[in-house]
Order: C-alpha cells, then structure tokens, then sequence
C-alpha cells in the first residue's frame, strides 16, 4: 500500500503548458463576428494581452511557464494526488480511486492556474486594472488573488445568485485586496438595461461577463486601460490548467498506475481540461498504456452537452463577444439558483466541443441531490469537504466505482477535485436540512432560445454548417 | 534558496508523542478538590476513558501513537511547514521567517490531531457518544470528524457567540455527522439556569463546557454512557499535539536550520505546547544548537498569563470540574465578543503555567485590530487567511522581524499558523470595512474575580501557596 497523499517536489512544478489544439481530431472552428457572419476575433484584442491572445491562438504543442509564474506556483503547487483508500472502503469497490486536489491553492479552487499568468501577461504589458465576472466566486478569488500579487487592481463582476448565497467570496476578494460587485449592477450599460427590466434579477455568468467586458471597453475613454480576464472557455485558460494534468501524469508515474477513466466537472471546462489534456496527448501520441476513457460531468439545472445544441453563440448575455462554436443551451439562458455555481454557464470551451462531438470524451447529467449524495459519502470518508461543482464528478465516479462492484474490475479512476467547499456551506446546510430539490433543465427552452438565435443571425444555420463537422443543428 | 514548502513523507508521522511533564522545572502542582479543598481528581474518572486518564497523568516522556491514529493522521499529516519568502520580503526584514500550517487537516485546524485520537481511545472502551463544548468552533468540528471516523455519535456545545457569528461551523458539525447546540442550551440544568438569568447571553466557553460535562455525567442514567472530551488545556490534549512540533524538528533538519524564537497563540495552550515542547525538549536535553525562545501570544481581550493570577479555578463556570493550577481570569469571565473565539478561555493549561511562572516562555498580549492588521500582510504575501486566533501570533512575529531591521539580525523565526480564516470571514469583513474594534479587558474586573473565587474558597490561598512556587496571589 502506497502513501495516501502522492506528493511532488517544486522543482517538479511542469515547465511548459501542454495545448490540446494541435493534437485535436480537426482544426478548431474560428470565431465568427456577428456583423459580418464571416470568421473574426470581435473585440478580443481590445480586452486581452498580447501574451494571451498568442497563447489563444497558438498551434504550438508546448508553451513554456514564465519563471515568475511558476515562482507564485509553489505558494500551493505542485498539488497533491490523493488515493481515496477511504472512499473504496466506504463503497466496497475494488476500483482505486485518485483524485488531484486542488482546494490547497490560496483561493481554494484550480483556478489560480490561469489567474496568476493572466495577472503577470497584463502586468508585463503596463495594465494596472483587471475586470473579470465570477459565478461561483472562485475564479473571482483567483483573479483578486493574482491581480495583488502582481500590483494591479481589480474589479469583479459576481453573479447576484452567488453574491447572496456566499457573502464571503466577496470578503476574501477584498483580502486579497479587490473591489467585488454583484451583478448585474448600475456600473455598465448592460447592467443597468437588464435591472430596469427586472430589478429582483439573480443574474447569470452571462450578464456578467458583458458588464466586465464593457468595462474593460469603456475604460480606454478614463485614460486608464482596464484589460479583461477570463476563468474558463478559452484555450489560453484551459491550457493553463494543464499544469494539474502533467504533475497528476508524474504522480501516477511513482505509483506505477494510470488512469482507466477520467471524470471532471464542466462549467466552462477548464479544470476538467486541465486534468484530462495531458492524458488525451498520452493518446495521440501513442504513449499511453491503456485506453483511458475521459468523462464531463455538468449539471441537468446546465446541460450544455447532452441537451444544448453544438452551434456558434455568444459567450455573453449582452452580445459583446464574438460567436463561439460550442455546444449551447444559448446566451439568454438564465440558470436556476442551483448550488454550483461554477457550472452554471450556458457554454463550453470549444475544444470540449470538438472532443464532444468526435466522440473522444463523453458526458454525463448529474442533478444536485444526487452530487451532495455522494458528498456526504465522500466527507465522511476523505475529510474533505468538496465544492458543489466537484460533487458532480464524484457523483459520477461513485456510480462507475459500484459498477465494478458488479462486474469485479480493478479499474483505476482518476478524478479531479477542483476545490473545497468551505464558502459553500449554505448550499451543505440546506442539503442537510433536506432543502435541497433537484433540477432538470426543461428541453423546450433550449428549442426557443435556439429559434431566436436562428432569428438574429439568418445566415447562422450555414455558417454553423461550414465550419462545424456532424453539427446538431 | 530552499522549497517554499516543507514536505515530510506520511512514514514520517511520528510514532509517538511527547509528554513535557517529566521535564518540567518542578512536578505539576495537583488538581484540588472544591468539596476538601485537597489532591483529588473529582469528576475526572467519570466522564473520560481509561487511557485518556493515564496519558493525563502519565510521567513517561513519550507515548506510542497507536496505529489506527497514524492511519487517520495521514489524511493530512504530516503538515507542510512554509518558509515565508514572500512575508519576509514584505516585512524588508532579514530575519528567516518559518510556519508550520496545520489547516489542511479535515477540520482546518491542528484541533484534529487531538480529537482523533480521543475518539480512538473512546470507541476502543466501547463508548458509543461523545460530548464536548466548542469556542470558535474548530475545536467542535475536529471532534465531529473524528466521531465519524470511528462510528461515534457525537454532541458539540458551541459558544453562543461563535455559534452567531459563525453558522456554517455548524453545517460543518452536520456534514461530519454530529450534532451542534448553541450554548447555553435548554438541554442541561447548568444552561437552563443561565438562560434564565439572562436568556440574552452570548455564552462563554466556561459555560459550554459545564454543559457538556453535565451531559456526560447524566447519561449513565441513560444507559447509554456519553464520555465528555476536551479541545485544550488538559495535558493529553497538549501531548497528542506534538505531532507537530515534532514534524517540524524533522522539517528544520532539512533544510539544516533552527528556530531561535518560537511563536503561538494561547487559548488554552494546545497548539503552541505541540509546537514548541518538542524544542523545548531539545533544551532540557541539552540537544538544541541554539537558546531558543518561546513566546505565547494572547488577547488582550482575554489576557490570562499577562493580566490573570496564577492560582487554582475551575475550568467551567458551573464550577463542576476540579480545582486547576493555572493562570485564571476567573471561571465567571464573560468575554467580549472579539474575533478569535479560540482564545476566549479564562484559563490555560497548567504546564503552561508553570513555564510561565519560571520563565522558561514569555507572554505577549496583542490587540485584534492589530491582529488582523498583520494579517492583511500575511494574506496579500503568503496568500493563506489565517485564523483569526494564529494572526495574534503573526502580529508578534511581524513585530520581531521589524526589529531584526534594525539590529540588522537573521534571526530564525517560527511560528504556528494552527488554521485556516475561511470560516472566520464575518471577522475580516468586519475588520476591511473598518469596523472592528480593539478591546483591553480591564483589570479590575481580574481583580473582582478573584475575590469572589476567595469568598467561595476560603482555604484557597493556603492551598495555593503550599501548591504553587512564587505563586502571584
């Protein structure tokens, strides 16, 4: 028996992202502008660094990690992998069980991974304000977090539904030393038309997206530049992440294991990216021992996948970003409150898209009572309490690992812990009070929200068909 | 330039704890009973397990860990110790700034390494229940996990202040499987009565703590026996926290240094004892290569060593327990709602104490605001939110590496941050919007106390004098 807690050391911190883009079964569809209906970046390189908007379109393999990144890395990196010894005992399961943990980052949540080199490219560049929005809070932490590290302020943009659920997010934001506002607010256009229309709004990531875009927009006018930054989605942010896949390869190196399946929550994608990419590049590049099976898990309050449509649609409530060729539950989508926030986003990264489609990973729809279910096996067992989002994977990690039960198979099951849910004990009260309901998302919004898509952009349905290969729609 | 973070291997738990009592300047004086007013142990056989007894009085300087415990421990232990680069950097001080983090435990605080092991020895004699009062609520989180582990049901008493300012330590209890009762309480005579009196009462620990003792001792009517279990001042309760000192030996020797100060909060003495014993053993055995120092650091809202008297009091306010020989504020203080619950205690461990008077520890009282001050320092270098209570340490620490500036000293500094803030942001909210308060606890109302505790003991100060060496009253 292996220690429990397989630990690296900081020189092991990797050295390089790893970036899915040049191992994907085809080339990434371009963004489209919604003036034109013609391949575009939009506004893009008025909101981001240079640094970052090269890392997004790069076709490079390998990206190397600034000294000065990996340096704020071993504040709480390398992570450690943990095997959930505990957990199979509770389950009977003769599978193993790992997760990566990435609830020791001074946020809480993996995403750190790409707020500090977010930070630093802007630094580098003479930005001295970030502008981001936040679901959950935990990217909203990450980037305050970052952004005092390297001397810049920052403003977050925090879904209402969140900023009421979880106070304290904001606290730690200013900790850390940034401005949290709950939104949609009166400091945007956007906010401002979307609360006249409905004043008891809870918001969405989308809504709040569109109020830190336009004010990264808006602020070219004060004289002081304020960039953008980004938590998921986005390849640079999805790459970044990375650097929890590549030390989880190290770690299953001293074990002498490897991964059978795969799981990872999916809000925007990120962490689960993070996790899986360096074994997907195992895959391609022939290198890996066992044919590993890559599981996302989201929500049925947020089922992007298996119930949204692969077509192109803005990132943003407001229309501001260019079209996105993802799967959609579309950009007016308004989530219910569900307790994971960090899932509630009407879209996914768009290499997930494509792996989606190609089949190369699969996704499952996991409602809340049941993440909490096996969140409740899964503290008492581990100790450790997980964030709502990651209780989804775990979820469905408890449903393979009881399988093997059946068919007495030893598989090794890896998944990702993106966080700890110590800012989330409202959602754990209620769920222990048995408050909590389920939630399907119903199939006919999508429908809608897909004809009025359709309805905005005519010439939609052929450009989806130009560049999307088996598209849905 | 050496690893930010420490790591030892899970191998490397320690087999066994370390009792100061043999290596004391002079034997313990012994609890009196208030019924005689002589040596006696009073309701302690009743309410604790064998073991626990023995370890409680034992004089052997070390005690086998069983292994079912080093199982547990391995959840987290052994803890990282942090060189503070970035903190010493912030300070411009060129003294060596070094914590030993025990918030990665279940219960994100040290609290956890002596819970579990009282679990262990409660179930291994066949209890079934536990009981035990709770300050800031660490104490009674780390007891809920540990209960879980080992199949215990278990009842936490939380101080009515931390259980307001507090709610989701509560859930925490929950999602570990116990059960937790604002004290004072309806469930016993003692709350009942104080309640009563004053159904307003934020409550106090003294308070909590007769209550779950009444509980224990009540239950044998019940037929189901509830042992009572205790987060401080006991001597067991200090040894099994050496684990981290221990570590910490281990740790230093890595990295070929050695503290020359050594820092922790007081509540009851607990964590700064299982920090600092270890060298202090290195002392007395004349192993240490350097004359190490040893600060305490408390409150001056609670300021026991440096305003109290070192006498003999109860350690409840139902006066239910023995007398105890310990600097005391009086078992009747009725602290003021500050922001470190851990270190609301009227009393301390009785090692401690001794230590005190002889000198062999210094004691500092720190304000919160300034607590908290430097705590701002610390979350914007080393990105961790300390624990309200571990910032009075950090306060201290800053202030020795400010003066290493002008000496122009590189001194080694360590100190023990025993937890994480993440359940404590009502403190840092109040704090960054600038509304917190310093607070003195004046020492007349010291004074008044120990009257009183005359009146009710008029043999008290023969007993004290023939008990305590250079005893202050």
């Amino acid at each position: 028996m292996h220690d429990k807690k397989i630990l690296l050391k900081e020189t092991e911190i990797p050295k390089q992202w790893y970036n899915i883009v040049p191992d994907l079964p085809h080339p990434l569809p371009p963004f489209i502008e919604k003036e034109t209906g013609k391949p575009g970046v939009g506004i893009v390189p008025k909101i981001f660094p240079k640094a970052i908007i090269g890392q997004e379109i790069s076709q490079e393999r390998w990206i190397d990690i600034p000294d000065e990144v990996r340096e704020i890395y071993k504040i709480w990196r390398p992570s450690p992998l943990y095997r959930a010894y505990r957990l199979e005992k509770a389950l009977k399961t003769p599978a193993k069980i790992y997760y990566k943990y990435e609830g020791t980052s001074p946020a809480g949540s993996h995403k750190t991974n790409s707020s500090v080199p977010q930070a630093y490219y802007n630094m580098k560049e003479g930005i001295t304000r970030v502008t981001t929005e936040t679901g959950a809070g935990q990217w909203g932490s990450a980037l305050s977090f970052a952004a005092g590290v390297f001397g810049l302020e920052a403003t977050v943009y925090m879904v209402r539904a969140s900023f009421d659920q979880k106070p304290y997010r904001k606290t730690m934001m200013n900790a850390f030393g940034a401005e949290c506002v709950a939104s949609p607010s009166n400091r945007t256009a956007a906010g401002r038309k979307i609360l006249a229309e409905d004043p008891d709004t809870k918001g969405s990531l989308g809504i709040a997206i569109g109020e830190a875009v336009e004010d990264s927009l808006e602020s070219e006018k004060t004289g002081k530049k304020a960039n953008y930054t980004i938590g998921s989605v986005f390849n640079h942010v999805c790459m970044h992440q990375t650097v929890a896949g590549i030390e989880t390869q190290k770690q299953f190196a001293m074990v002498e294991d490897y991964p059978d399946a795969i799981y990872g929550c999916i809000g925007g994608g990120s962490s689960f990216s993070g996790l899986f990419w360096p074994f997907y590049h195992d895959k391609t590049s022939k290198k890996a021992p066992k044919e590993t099976q890559f599981f996302a898990v989201e929500p049925t309050a947020c089922p992007k996948v298996t119930r949204g449509y692969y077509t192109y649609d803005h990132g943003d409530t407001a229309k501001l970003t260019p079209l996105v060729p993802m799967h959609t539950l579309g950009h007016d989508f308004m989530p219910a409150p569900i307790h994971a926030g960090g899932l509630r986003y009407h879209g996914i990264a768009p290499t997930i898209s494509v792996l989606a489609q190609e089949k190369q990973i699969s996704t499952i729809a996991v409602n809340q009572v049941d993440a909490f279910d096996s969140a409740k096996i899964f503290i008492r067992s581990e100790g450790i309490i997980p964030a709502p989002e990651a209780a989804h994977a775990i979820k469905a990690v408890c449903d393979d690992a009881r399988k093997c039960i059946e068919t007495n198979t030893q598989k090794t099951i890896l998944f990702a812990l993106t966080g700890h849910g110590f800012f989330d004990m409202t959602a754990y009260d209620e769920y222990f009070s048995g408050k909590l309901q389920p939630y399907e998302y119903p199939v006919e919004k999508v429908a809608e929200s897909m004809d009025k898509l359709r309805k905005l952009y005519p010439w939609l349905n052929d450009v989806t068909k130009q560049y999307i290969t088996s598209c849905k729609q």
